[in-house]
């Protein structure tokens, strides 16, 4: 298999020196997903964990539904992974044109873009849990800097962490794409049978984005942090579907853009 | 027009403290790109010169050669653009759906992916030019931050900067998608005559991927700077293409990945 990181002869400047050295890099190689015959997604994405790429991707995106969609998953050259369907799946691969596509009847904008989401029909989140510890939310960075193996050593990595909200730290997934290590992490509960994640919380290594809010959203992620800025859209969307979302988890500071009823009783 | 950042209300957490207070995030509004009458991309962008956007995304991908390929170009509501062509400008918009598809033909690796980039006659870089003095790289990023408004406010958008070999700071374009942010700042140059960029240097606030560098070398662009890694088929592409490629530039640091010889002489 293709490796996930390596190794380049660089120049470093310091100030005014200059030296040759080895650096390791994170490998970028596309990803063609298909579904039996069809292309559904290329994606530049880190090699490794691409069965759980696909399958989570489809089940983000609001393609499958059940494991039990799935016949089986096959890996093909370095850069291909076909999923195939049981007969009587019944999935609907249309829905991934009709999302790109759904500007033409019905505007764009984000207002139809969280429509469009309710349509899916994104799981509810409960109103009455998890409880999180606020002191927890300071923890997870370090949390996930001390699991995180190759993210240290190329700093080209995002990363997405999986904790069950009492604190311990389940898994985690690391991609060029944040939205790979999402979906990789997604895509392994999805094929474990762990979803929803409705008593977890997500780190996302960088900022959140309408899409990661997203597909957090879809796998019934009740808390999502990140370590950079949320968009408008990302916290709009939180807040409509009761998503607790956290920003700038940094050096014990963080902010709250909807649900802190979670952390904090009122 | 929409604006680019939108205030909210949040609780801020220091340590054991908590405020409520006032903040800033970067708007993402889904922005649809017409050519003619057909869809051609919907992205996710911070609205603002989508003029530039949606100029830049069709030279960068290779669909426009020519600022007079455009007859003209026209916003619609508040997430709508669209280009209409000079009748006689024999545009391929096939392009776009065949490089998404380009993976049945030829394979999908990185190999296809540099190999799909020659094919669209991604122009050569000069082997003799420009001279950049290393300090200059030093000096960048202060430049830039200087120049920043809304990043400075947000923390969650992208800035792609453009500057003469000489130091001068052209142009900034700012986005929470760090494509649109490089598109729109080509796309301002294309719009403008300023193309190609082979006596300048462009300055990227965060990581530099595949995708990264095949826009900036569609615009010519001799010199890549970003603050964050690169990827291994940034590098593989930029030393194929006589690109300089630099990663980590902060601190009175960098890495040189490609093309040292313009700032070192051997």
């Amino acid at each position: 298999m293709t490796p996930s990181i390596v190794k380049v002869s660089i120049r470093r400047v310091e100030g005014g020196s200059v030296s040759e050295r080895d650096d390791v890099l994170a490998v970028e190689e596309p990803l063609e997903i298909l579904v039996g015959q069809r292309n559904v997604s290329i994606t530049m994405r880190t090699p490794g964990n691409d069965e759980e790429l696909a399958a989570g991707f489809l089940f983000t995106e609001g393609i499958l539904r059940d494991r039990a969609q799935i016949a089986g998953i096959a890996i093909a050259g370095e850069n291909q992974v076909t999923v195939s369907l049981d007969g009587a799946a019944g999935v609907d691969l249309g829905r991934l044109e009709r999302h790109f596509y759904m500007s033409s009847s019905c505007g764009v904008c984000g207002k139809a873009s969280i429509q469009a989401l309710e349509t899916v029909g994104c799981p509810n989140l409960a109103a009455d849990r998890p409880v999180v510890d606020p002191d927890l939310i300071h923890r997870l960075p370090e949390l996930l800097r001390a699991s995180q193996q190759v993210f240290d050593r190329t700093g080209g990595l995002h990363a997405s962490a999986l904790f069950h909200s009492s604190g311990d730290l389940l898994d985690v997934r690391e991609d060029v794409g944040r939205h790979n290590a999402l979906d990789k992490l997604i895509g392994s509960r999805f094929l474990n049978g762990g979803l929803p994640l409705d008593d977890h919380l997500i780190l996302l290594s960088g900022r959140a984005s309408f899409e990661l809010v997203q597909k957090a959203l879809m796998a019934g992620v009740a808390v999502l942090v990140s370590v950079g800025a949320p968009s408008s859209l990302a916290a709009e969307m939180a807040e409509r579907f009761r998503m607790t979302l956290i920003g700038f988890a940094r050096e014990r500071r963080f902010n709250v853009y909807s649900g802190a009823w979670r952390l904090y009783r009122e």
